[in-house]
């Protein structure tokens, strides 16, 4: 059975599935290991990670090497962030072709003009690419994915570049209707009046998706309250807890000229070789080195 | 100013330097951004990073991108952990010139033989190189390297093998005379004392590093008080750090169905962005964009 | 139907393959266009288009990069070299993984100690591991692929050792009770005679690979004779090829002052459009792009 | 002395210099050797090596890793290729940063719109970005430039889009205006005359770059008959050469059964040894194995 099968089962069973974020396959260990449902090969992350601002700075390529790296030691399936698709349409295709190889099971495309701008810029820099035009990269997306169960996800940015919830819930129903498996919704309100709308208000066949970074406070009781969302994303909880952890370790280490105190308070190293799986490796040393 | 030359001046200056192990270039900014002196670009957090055990899985071509991100980052040096230099004298030629190319400052090459096994095999498989064989690994790296300031340091593992002071002490001066710029002793025992001994009794010119990850009571005044010791590397604190929190985070936003609690004790998205020098980015914006 | 069934199958309806050495996808899709059954993806060609030696100075994954994007390309079977198999039993489960993902359908793992030297250093060094050893690393070879169908081919470089006939028998009747789907015999006669002895005396079941490099006069019909090898390897001709026809074009640039004569004997750019598969990029954007 | 400063001494001694595209190592050091003045490390070649189109499929991470691996191996100048800039101009700086780090001594950045279609797409796609937006751009590539040696090369693509002799004049003044140290002007004419036309016209004190694809009869002589021209790109004759020597020697494999005849008229396996700096290999084993 395949990923992609396995994603599409975990939300008929359950209804509502959660998805973590990860920027490493030890993130994504720990991910499966607390018992999400899902991986999300999140670009911020990567970004992150990279010390680098989410611009796509980071390569496509990186980004593939790194979800490959998840893919051989997860499970659970994983959930691409490809941005805008990395240009146009012909872009789409060469993406998910890539994505859909180095083992994700779902892509998420947003309707953004590519590149990336921060909000510091104003006016019409925030904008979206035409219906159309995002139709014809869905279109490409699912035309050039091998496996039908493959889920392509249109996420629309249609409330943050300020364009209402008509236009949003207009674009969610044209994406479905380009063949969309689910229904991303964005929004950076600092409550969840404005997701709570428009899942109300939705009326498409095909489930919402959303990524309540700004509003911690949607919890999984209001979601199930809504009966449209089947997917929630958690983007960036695992990189914020790490920083806060190193920088905190960091400054005790320089503070005591020492780390013994530092070290009482974080996982052992044995507990490390455990998640390198160096059980397996052990297992191996006795079945075949001579 | 090179920033091999600055890590030579800080040793110069300081006697004792403080290096921290980073496996990316957001904890590499993190341990700069702390006060430490030097970077450790470890293979042995790379590969935890990967969650796989420390057996040269990871290549080098992972390892160097790693830390050539990381050398884009940061200001302070960077000491590259290359293991047993990826092969014989040759691959330490091929080895040393990629790694100075990448931006490291210093590498560390152990006396080890290739592959590495974990402690389960029993017997003589943890044993070293000749220490003629090594000494040709040191000048070919020392022939090799373009600046003469690039530190080539020399790793026994003579303690750990059980080979005993004695023999520690003789390769580390065969390496010295092979023209070592720096000897890193390893020890496996919970307590200091036998790296201790060996400090108080090495009487070569060049000064001795440490990684004092099993006896982290082994504190800067205990080290200066030994007068030979003039690094001290952390070797994989930040990476245990961050196991430990996000291991944390994820369990409580499973345990509580969403992120609201887990969010207050996590650094803010804004704080990455800083890290992910939003800053230049917006001034990039504002000066080029049109 | 995987790869690894075609090639098998290949190799049960023809009696003899033809597997030509690829250090890209252009060149892979060359080779499928001219009709070979299979992709040799060579470890010595993939270090020549480094400029480098074959001394494992190109890395695993650099190997691995290469071999997906041939994947992704071309539908013949892709045979992988591995060499010794970057280390010891261990490093091959994690190479054989690697490469059955990246999409390879067989591996050849040869008999030599790592790292590898040239002819020129005298004495046991060209030694090969121990008989046991190496049975260890098929069989962890075996037991990690995941499709049974997947080739694990043993290499013996008994006969180039110098250990003779006898022994490179030996070796090869060990590899084949140890589990490898076939034997590649290797030698560096300047004639086919110590190849066609060993393929004589041969009695085992499973059958044999040939790579005549430096006996090219051992063509399909002597192959054929011996009825024991299933598969001919040409090991660099695309890479000589390609060497020597760049080497005559740009001299001819230089001499002429520019490259009007130069174009008149080399495909035209249209031709590279065709090989970069610009029509399927042309359909693309007439169905998505609006 | 850094190569930008040698590639500019070049362009000064001698008036105009000849540059090869290379894709890879071994075709780098064949430009070398064949008295080139630099080499062209060029998008369309590496997308033709991977198979795919040149449209943007291949990330700036495979590009870099080319170029890197291509800087290692030869002495001559890299002019780099990148499009344009991969996004807006904060890409440009993370570009520029990136390809100097990597060895380019000069980079050529085009004023097209990001992402590339073909020409089948008829109407205004193949249009160009405004002239200050592309100003901005070049000024952030001068302003991130560590070297102030390295070059920063402005593309108009105004006479491709049918803009008109006027409009590439003007364009090509307002990016000396903003910085460019040259200007590369494109034309897809089956003859010299629109270029001629445009360097006789050229009034700027910033020298002109060419690629005479379409047009091979613009040779040397013609070329330094107008006086303003500084560099001759010659954009894809070795990848046109390997295709045609590889094809032609892979289909008389196969129509031979054998390699016989086919390696009579490639270079030596010896020769692909002194490519690989074999000879270097052998002294750094005499010197440095034990």
């Amino acid at each position: 059975m395949s990923a992609s099968i396995t994603l599409r089962n975990r939300i008929a069973e359950r209804g509502l599935i959660h998805v973590m974020a990860a920027h490493s396959p030890l993130s994504a260990i720990l991910v499966e290991e607390a018992g999400f449902d899902g991986i999300w090969a999140s670009g911020f992350e990567l970004s992150a990670l990279h010390g680098l601002p989410d611009m796509s700075f980071v390569s496509m390529s990186q980004h593939l090497d790194m979800l490959r790296a998840m893919a051989g030691r997860v499970s659970i399936p994983i959930v691409a962030d490809i941005d805008t698709g990395y240009g146009n349409a012909l872009n789409v295709t060469h993406a998910v072709r890539e994505y859909e190889r180095a083992g994700a099971s779902a892509v998420v495309i947003e309707d953004k003009t590519f590149p990336k701008v921060t909000s510091l810029v104003a006016g019409g820099r925030q904008e979206l690419v035409r219906t159309e035009e995002f139709q014809g990269k869905l279109e490409a997306a699912i035309a050039t994915r091998g496996d039908p169960d493959f889920l392509v996800i249109a996420r629309t940015e249609a409330l943050i570049a300020g364009l209402g919830e008509e236009e949003a819930l207009a674009r969610a129903a044209a994406y479905e209707a380009a063949g969309a498996d689910m229904i991303l919704i964005h929004s950076k309100r600092k409550t969840p009046d404005e997701i709570e709308s428009f899942a109300r208000t939705w009326k498409g066949a095909v489930p919402l998706v959303i990524v309540p970074t700004s509003y911690p406070e949607m919890n999984e009781k209001r979601v199930r309250a809504l009966n449209t969302i089947a997917m929630v994303i958690y983007g960036n909880h695992g990189l914020r807890a790490a920083v806060t952890a190193m920088r905190d370790t960091f400054r005790r280490i320089i503070a005591d000229g020492g780390a013994l105190n530092a070290s009482r308070d974080i996982v052992s190293v044995e507990e490390i070789f455990r998640l390198q799986n160096m059980e397996a490796a052990k297992d191996s040393e006795k079945r075949f080195l001579r």
